[in-house]
């Protein structure tokens, strides 16, 4: 994901209809807003979170992201009535579309340039629970549980990246009886396995999330999105060529104008400035 | 593994010699049956272990499987005796063949179409600590104890892809601790690192496996030995393939009967009756 | 890392100038000895750290290594006034000369063909937090700390490998918050994610590192050796290559003198001998 544009006319999206998008001095705040529906996603709102994160990208403004849902939960997952329904009907090609667009709303997530923060409160299932997964970080309340229910539907528990990421994050052992089941797990177990990243006062995890953005959007941004961009990459690398990657990042980032002003404020005995750059 | 048969005859084996193997309606149940030597593994018993499996697989009804110890414990791993002693007269290349067929049974848990369960209670040492490690879930009482110790007789600890496996269902730590060292790990210590899926109460090691594995069998067991496969492959692959690999298999599942099946019932609002196809 | 020499002349090195070493009978110990810096590194300590690793595989006779720091703590990181300072003058090559030489101390740690166990009281920083983490065993008081902080002063968190070690360690979930943030990481809380291999009383990190770099160099080193090195190699394999290293790998070890004597002794009804071969 790049800001640099060619030939191609890229209007920004002015009306993201299947979500809600805020921007506020680098923080991008999306919010999945069927309240109602407890957050069930939708074609369009899949399709809107696939395009959602190169257009952010390619503006090149964000440096922090969070990803939260209103109501009483964060996200039910994929809608019932709407998309199983819909998928009984579609063709193989169809299918193949469908299913490689969900996945790429996860690849966008692991392969945007800034931090993303899921703030999960209540139920966060099947399809929720991967978005919740593939963000940086979960800031999550004691309500938060997730479920990754899909073989209660008859499908593969490893949907859109989640047999790849979960046991990289849980532990294989943990990570099958979590997607084989699809057992609701809740918050207390989740911060146990290492699910959730930062457990918070019960209505809080919106609040925490948006500090949390909002301190790393006032940061060193560049050093962020770089620390993120290792760690996706190098879940897929080998020991020696990790350590060579992180040695010409590492050189790269010394000639940044956050390094020179960390040392800067460092002698002149005052908090750095960070630009971000 | 595969259903599919070709030229080769296989006429099923009547008597499994080293093991017992009782089937019922989709739940295998193989029992490592010598309790007088802890279970202790012979050489028969690694070799009916990589036979039985691909057996199970083509003759296709199998959909769960548990692999349990009669007696005081699990399974006291090789048989010092008979195998140890044995192996110090053994040439290079018969010794690679032993290391071989002790390795393939671990392929073959891993790579076998339906979910094992190990149920573990009293001792699971040494290759007995493998197959445990191998199985999809580690149903443990209180009384489980694992030890990996190898290096106690001489040799390494990366036995049976024990150093692939022990990291990523514990992480590196943790793993290199138990692997270096050969120390037995408690029941409270194994769950709280992740080793133990499920701790029961004393005694209900095998109730339990059982019922899983009935659950298992009587639920949408393709969905199940997809996502077994999914977790498999994927801890080798990147995350970009991965997620194309899981497309493609939700495609796949969605023209299956128990997808179709799940939104009937939840449009009738009466339970699935799944079929595992 | 190798004993065999060939024409080039290595003369040992007899004066470590950066750090202090000792050898006992098998087991090296390395201090970091800059007290009144909390231990931060130098150019000179990271260079002698890289050049000290392969000079002791090359002696042979090492069989543990403990890492450790004299004074209030293990290690502070790089010298914020040496370093960083340094640094903003470099061109591009030689940030990249500098870079490469602290990752390769990271290597060395993984590579060297002994466990290396870090005794780790009071803070371990930046540098000293990876020093730690590329050990074998992190043994730790109460009063042990690690931070990450690289982002803290405007540099990438993967930085020495640690964007490849630390999610293998700890979990993608805590190693994202560890490197994102650079926050602090008490000694509770580093064992419960397993970062700490074991927690000592206060005090005692220094006493139990060394007993256990005994126990190691009295026991079946190179069993241990070949432990550490499919650790290291097999979190970069697939599962069919991994089990067929370990196949060879046991097979090889299966002619070892201290698999025999395993053997004599437990018939003899006596402890074993080990030799280390």
């Amino acid at each position: 994901m790049s800001p640099f544009t060619g030939s191609a006319t890229r209007t920004p999206t002015e009306d993201w209809r299947h979500l809600r998008l805020t921007l506020d001095a680098g923080v991008a705040t999306v919010t999945l807003a069927r309240p109602g529906k407890l957050n069930a996603l939708t074609f369009g709102a899949y399709a809107d979170l696939r395009d959602l994160l190169p257009e952010l990208a390619r503006d090149g403004s964000v440096r922090a992201l969070v990803l939260g849902g209103e109501g009483r939960g964060f996200c039910s997952g994929g809608d019932v009535d709407d998309i199983i329904g819909a998928t009984l009907a579609m063709d193989t090609g169809r299918l193949l579309d469908f299913n490689r667009m969900t996945g790429q709303v996860v690849r966008s997530l692991r392969e945007c340039p800034f931090p993303v923060i899921a703030a999960v409160h209540g139920v966060a299932a099947g399809a929720g629970a991967v978005l919740a997964l593939a963000a940086d970080f979960r800031v999550a309340d004691p309500t938060a549980r997730f479920a990754f229910l899909f073989t209660k539907v008859g499908l593969s528990g490893g949907d859109m990246g989640a047999a790849y990421l979960l046991p990289r994050v849980v532990g294989l052992g943990h990570a099958t009886r979590l997607l084989m089941l699809g057992e609701p797990v809740a918050a207390p177990e989740a911060e146990r396995i290492g699910l959730i990243s930062r457990l918070t006062a019960e209505g809080e995890a919106h609040t925490e999330a948006a500090a949390l953005a909002r301190r790393l959007a006032d940061g060193p941004a560049l050093a962020h999105a770089q620390t993120k961009a290792l760690l996706t990459a190098e879940l897929d690398m080998p020991l020696a060529a990790s350590v060579e990657l992180d040695a010409a990042t590492q050189a790269l980032l010394m000639n940044s104008a956050d390094y020179a002003e960390f040392h800067a404020a460092f002698t002149e005995k005052r908090p750095p400035e960070w630009r971000g750059r």
